[in-house]
């Protein structure tokens, strides 16, 4: 077993993109146009350092946006933000010794204004995929990136606060908000399905499309499309000869460009907590 | 660009295994019986501390034996004991600021009868497949490990006169005694190709195994074997519709259980001397 949560993590990311057959994301044996698998292996290696600044106690901002920067060194654009958002807090609370849903929460209501200015940072490292934010809340629109501090400063909001926002249509934050409930599931899942690490990563992330529309997906392509994915997902989770009819629509939603997102980050999070269970590759 | 000379020595390690198709080598596409694809993910996540130390002065043999400690820490067995071999004396270069062939002959040629012994107990760790050693060496034979450190010491043998002693038969010990010329010519081949870096990566494969037999090949299958499957790349070199030809020999070879490791070793090698040279994913 890798011997820092640091490691452990970033084998997490490894795992997450390596499993195989993941509807409408890179995988094994799949790219998209300019985002291809070897973007994810460098963004994964390059996340490490601001995953060790977690693992250390630095400020859970200052941890995630080292991790963006590192992440956001080679030519893919955005691989791993999200998975990021959920190890970031997850690898400190390993790191305290409680790798549970308290543990966790305890982690992200600690954070503070600081820590959300910087997040709204790390939105200027990468080109992150975002909804228009609530009503009223255009001042804290993270696409303005460092340009939002100043209101986020003015108004005393914690990156906790800036999560809580987003948590009805971003399932990250609602992780976040909800004491991590679908990663904890999913590394459960993982640790007690059959065959290698990377078929039980595939079958976890099915099973996580059938439970909710993927929100990326419902920002990027509108909730109908996302149903669409969660039905096909539920069909497949059904069918006899499963692996064949899911390779296949794995390649549909691929060459549609349908992309869970959120998905894949919930499942890194799942292998995450796997591997700090015990998970043994 | 990876930050660090070991973060790009992991980075290496990743797009080596992903690079495909490589003939009768795991790769994106291809595992062994036991020996899967996750097994070399995880060798080059926990390999990263020994080449931190490496990068950070540590002596060549201890900085070694941490990093196979790392690789070794997952149920595959052997992954990346060679690529390792060339890799820890690379970074040590690279952060001495001479990445050249008179560099890193300078770092192999400084090594000490105490890295020696730091290489034997490094064959205590995990099980590497070699060879019996030449006639009235039996004293050195690695696959004593710990146990023929007295007679190292008794003699002292460094660990570069244990790689001379190899360099007839090993040829990953033949590029540590004479200056690492396929691993540096390997780089520009990939620096100068076209496709991705998988692709060229999977591209300088073939031509390192063109160029001489496999090692590992014929030692464990003997050197007929390594000929025929070195007659093969030099043919699929040649062959029109290259990849559809090679994606079929490659697992053909992988069924026959026929694992040129050494070529994969070099082509790490090449890998992260081009990321060195400015290779960008």
């Amino acid at each position: 077993m890798i011997r820092t949560h640091a490691g452990r993590a970033e084998l997490a990311l490894l795992l997450e993109v390596a499993s195989t057959p993941t509807l409408g994301n890179v995988d094994r044996h799949r790219d998209l146009d300019g985002l291809r698998f070897e973007h994810f292996l460098a963004g994964a290696v390059g996340a490490r350092r601001g995953l060790r600044r977690a693992e250390a106690g630095e400020p859970i901002g200052r941890a995630f946006l080292r991790a963006v920067e590192g992440m956001a060194d080679q030519r893919g654009g955005n691989t791993q933000f999200g998975c990021l958002l959920l190890l970031v807090p997850l690898v400190r609370a390993a790191a305290a010794g409680s790798l549970t849903a308290d543990g966790v929460t305890e982690v992200v209501a600690a954070t503070t204004v600081e820590d959300a200015a910087d997040f709204y940072r790390s939105f200027d490292v990468v080109d992150v995929y975002v909804d228009d934010p609530p009503d009223g809340a255009d001042d804290l629109d993270v696409r303005r990136g460092a340009d939002a501090i100043p209101s986020i400063e003015a108004d005393g909001i914690t990156m906790f606060d800036v999560m809580s926002l987003a948590a009805g249509t971003d399932d990250v934050a609602r992780e976040w908000t909800n004491g991590f409930p679908r990663s904890f599931e999913a590394a459960d899942r993982i640790r007690t399905g059959s065959g290698t690490v990377l078929d039980r990563g595939a079958r976890a992330h099915l099973e996580l499309l059938g439970q909710r529309p993927d929100t990326l997906v419902a920002k990027e392509h509108g909730m109908e499309t996302a149903k669409r994915l969660q039905r096909t997902a539920r069909r497949l989770l059904e069918g006899d000869d499963r692996r064949t009819a899911v390779d296949a629509a794995a390649t549909e939603f691929v060459a549609a460009g349908i992309n869970p997102g959120t998905t894949a980050d919930i499942l890194a999070a799942g292998l995450y907590i796997a591997l700090e269970r015990g998970e043994a590759v």
